[in-house]
C-alpha cells in the first residue's frame, strides 16, 4: 500500500509519460532509458550492474521472498519508473539474454530478417511484476560460427534510421560496431545476411596489460594521432605482410632505435591493430566488388579512429549513427506489440 | 687461501678438463654448460636465475663489497667449476646483454657475417675474477625494425651443423626458432641476410590468460592434435581470409555451437595461431621465389606443431637442429679467440 501512494505522488509529479522502459544490458553494465509514445527519450541512467558484477543480494534469514543481483540491478534502474506507471511494459537485449544472464534468449539464424527479431523475445517472468521481455542474439552458422549479442538491436536502430533518411529501405549497408569485439554487419533490405567479429578491442588491452609491449608504454596526456595513424598505414605496407602477429612486435623494436616515444607506442600499437582490422575489411569488400554504404556505431573517438583508417584504406567517410540502441529497442518493440506507435504529434499529450 | 685448497680438491676429483663455461641466460631462466676442448658438453645446469629474476642479494650491513644478482645467480651457475679451473674462459648469450641485462651488450646490424658476431663480445669485469664475455644481439633496421638476442647464438650453432653436414656452407637456409616470440632467420653462406619475429607464443598465453576465450577452455589431459590441425587450416581457408584478429573469436562460437569441447579449444586456438604465422610465411616465400632450405630449431613438442603448419601450408618437412645454443657459443668463443679447436682424439686428456 506504501508503494502505491508513494507511486501516485511519483505520477503526479512526473513531466511526461512514459511508453516503454528499455534496457541496454551487458557484461560490464547497465543502462536504461525511458521512452515516450513517439520513441523519444525521457530519461537516460547508466549503472554500473553488468551482468558480470551485479549487486550483492542482502543476507537476510528472515526473507523468504530473497531477490536475486538481477532483481536488485532492475530495482535500481526502473523501479521507481515502474512503480510510477506500472503497466509499462519492459525490453533489454544485450547479455543479460546469455546463459549467464537473467534468463537465456534464442539466437536467431542469420540470414534473418530483423523485424523477425521482435517477434521472438524472451520473457522474463517477475511473479505479479512486469514481466522483462529479452531480444535474442543472432547466430552464423555458415563457414565459422559467430554470434552477437546486442548489436542486433544496434543495427535494427542504425537501419531504421537509414529508412526514414531514405524514402525506402537501404539496399546495401555494412554496419561496423567498433568496440571490445568490433562487429561488421551485411544488411540488404531489412535483413541481416552476414556479419564478421573482430577481437581487436580485447587483444589491444590483452596486448597492454600482458605482454612485453606494454612495459616499454608509459601514459600520455593527450592521444598520438599521429602514432596511431602510423600503425594504420604499417598494416598495409609490405612490412605488414607479415600479419598482426608480426606487426605487433614494431611496437617494442620501434621504441628499442628511440623511433617511437614510450608515450606514443599504445596509439602506435591501436593504430596497427585497427590497421589490420581495416585492412582484411577492405580487401574482403573488394572481393565482393561491390562496395555498400557503410554506417558506424559507437563510442565517438574509437569511431573517429576507424574512420581514419577507413579513409587510408580507401572505404571513404562512413555516416556515423547516434542513439541506435535505444532507437533498436524502441522499434522491436513496436514489432513485438508491447508498444503502439503514435505520431509525434499526440506524443506530449 | 680456503678457496685455493677447495679448488684443488675439486680439480682432482674431476673426471674430465673443461675448455669453456658457455651461459644462455635469458629473461626468465639460466642454463650453464661446461664444454670440453672440442665444444662436447660435459656438465649442464638449469637455474630459474632468469634476468628478470634474480636471486636477492644478502642484505649484510658489514659487507662493503656486496654481491649483485648478477654476481649470485653467476656463482650458482658456475663459481665451483670456476674455482677448480680458473682459467676457463666465461661467454654468455641472450638477455644478460639487453638495457637491463648485466651490462648492455651491442646490437650488430643485418645483414652481418655470424663470424663477426664472435669478434665482437662485451666483456663484463669481474674484479680479479675470470671476466664474462657477452655475445652481442642483432637489429635489422631496413622496413621496420627488429631485434633479436640470444637468437643470433641459435643461428650460428644451427649454421655450424648445417655446415658440417654439407661439405660447404648452405646457400639458403631460413632458420625457424619457435617460442614466445618466433624468429625466422634468412641466411645465406654464413651470413644472416633478414628476420622476422611474431609474436605467437606471448599472444597465445595473453589471450589465453587474459581474454574472453580462456573463459570457457578447460584443461584436458593430453594435446587434442586434431583440434590444432583443425585451427591451422582456418588460417588459410576462405574463412581466414579476416585475419586473426577475426578467426580467434572462432575458439568461443565454436563451444557456444556446441561443435569445439572445452579442453580442445587451447589446441584449436594454438593451431589458428600457428597456422596464422606459417601462413603469411608461406606466401612470404612464394613471393621471394625460391624455398630455401629449413631448419627448426626449439622445443621438441612445439616444433612438432610447427612441423605440421609447416607441412600444411605447402613449406616441406623441415628438419631439426639439436643443441645449437651450446653449439653457438661455442664456435662465438672459437671466433673470439676465447678458446682454439682441438681435435676430438686429443680431447679427453
Amino acid at each position: 500500500m506504501a508503494d502505491k501512494d508513494e507511486t501516485d505522488q511519483m505520477t503526479t509529479g512526473s513531466p511526461a509519460r512514459a511508453a516503454l522502459i528499455a534496457l541496454d544490458w551487458g557484461t560490464s553494465s547497465l543502462r536504461a532509458y525511458r521512452l515516450d509514445a513517439t520513441g523519444q527519450t525521457l530519461d537516460t541512467r547508466h549503472l554500473p550492474w553488468g551482468i558480470m558484477r551485479l549487486p550483492q543480494p542482502l543476507q537476510d534469514g528472515a526473507a523468504s521472498t530473497a531477490l536475486s543481483g538481477f532483481d536488485l540491478a532492475f530495482e535500481q534502474a526502473c523501479g521507481d519508473w515502474l512503480r510510477a506507471e506500472p503497466s509499462l511494459p519492459v525490453i533489454a537485449c544485450g547479455m543479460v539474454g546469455s546463459a549467464q544472464g537473467w534468463k537465456e534468449a534464442a539466437y536467431l539464424d542469420v540470414p534473418v530478417d530483423l523485424e523477425r527479431i521482435g517477434t521472438l523475445l524472451t520473457k522474463v517472468e517477475r511473479g505479479d511484476a512486469t514481466p522483462l521481455h529479452i531480444v535474442p542474439g543472432l547466430i552464423q552458422r555458415h563457414g565459422l560460427p559467430n554470434v552477437m549479442r546486442g548489436e542486433e538491436t544496434q543495427v535494427f536502430g542504425v537501419m531504421f534510421d537509414q529508412n526514414r533518411a531514405d524514402s525506402h529501405p537501404a539496399d546495401n549497408v555494412l554496419i561496423g560496431l567498433p568496440g571490445t569485439h568490433s562487429k561488421w554487419v551485411n544488411a540488404r533490405r531489412g535483413r541481416v545476411t552476414h556479419f564478421d567479429t573482430f577481437m581487436t578491442g580485447e587483444v589491444y588491452a590483452a596486448l597492454r596489460g600482458h605482454t612485453i609491449l606494454g612495459r616499454t608504454m608509459s601514459e600520455a596526456p593527450a592521444a598520438d594521432m599521429a602514432a596511431f595513424e602510423r600503425g594504420v598505414k604499417v598494416a598495409g605496407a609490405p612490412a605488414g605482410r607479415a600479419g598482426v602477429l608480426s606487426t605487433i612486435f614494431s611496437t617494442r623494436a620501434l621504441g628499442l632505435t628511440g623511433e617511437l616515444a614510450p608515450g606514443s607506442q599504445a596509439d602506435y600499437l591501436s593504430g596497427l591493430l585497427i590497421g589490420h582490422e581495416v585492412a582484411a575489411l577492405a580487401d574482403m569488400l573488394r572481393q565482393q566488388g561491390e562496395l555498400p554504404r557503410i554506417v558506424l556505431c559507437g563510442d565517438p573517438a574509437l569511431c573517429q579512429r576507424y574512420i581514419l583508417a577507413m579513409k587510408h584504406y580507401g572505404l571513404g567517410s562512413p555516416e556515423q549513427a547516434q542513439n541506435a540502441t535505444e532507437r533498436g529497442l524502441w522499434h522491436l518493440a513496436l514489432c513485438a506489440g508491447l508498444v503502439t506507435a503514435a505520431s509525434p504529434s499526440s506524443a506530449s499529450v
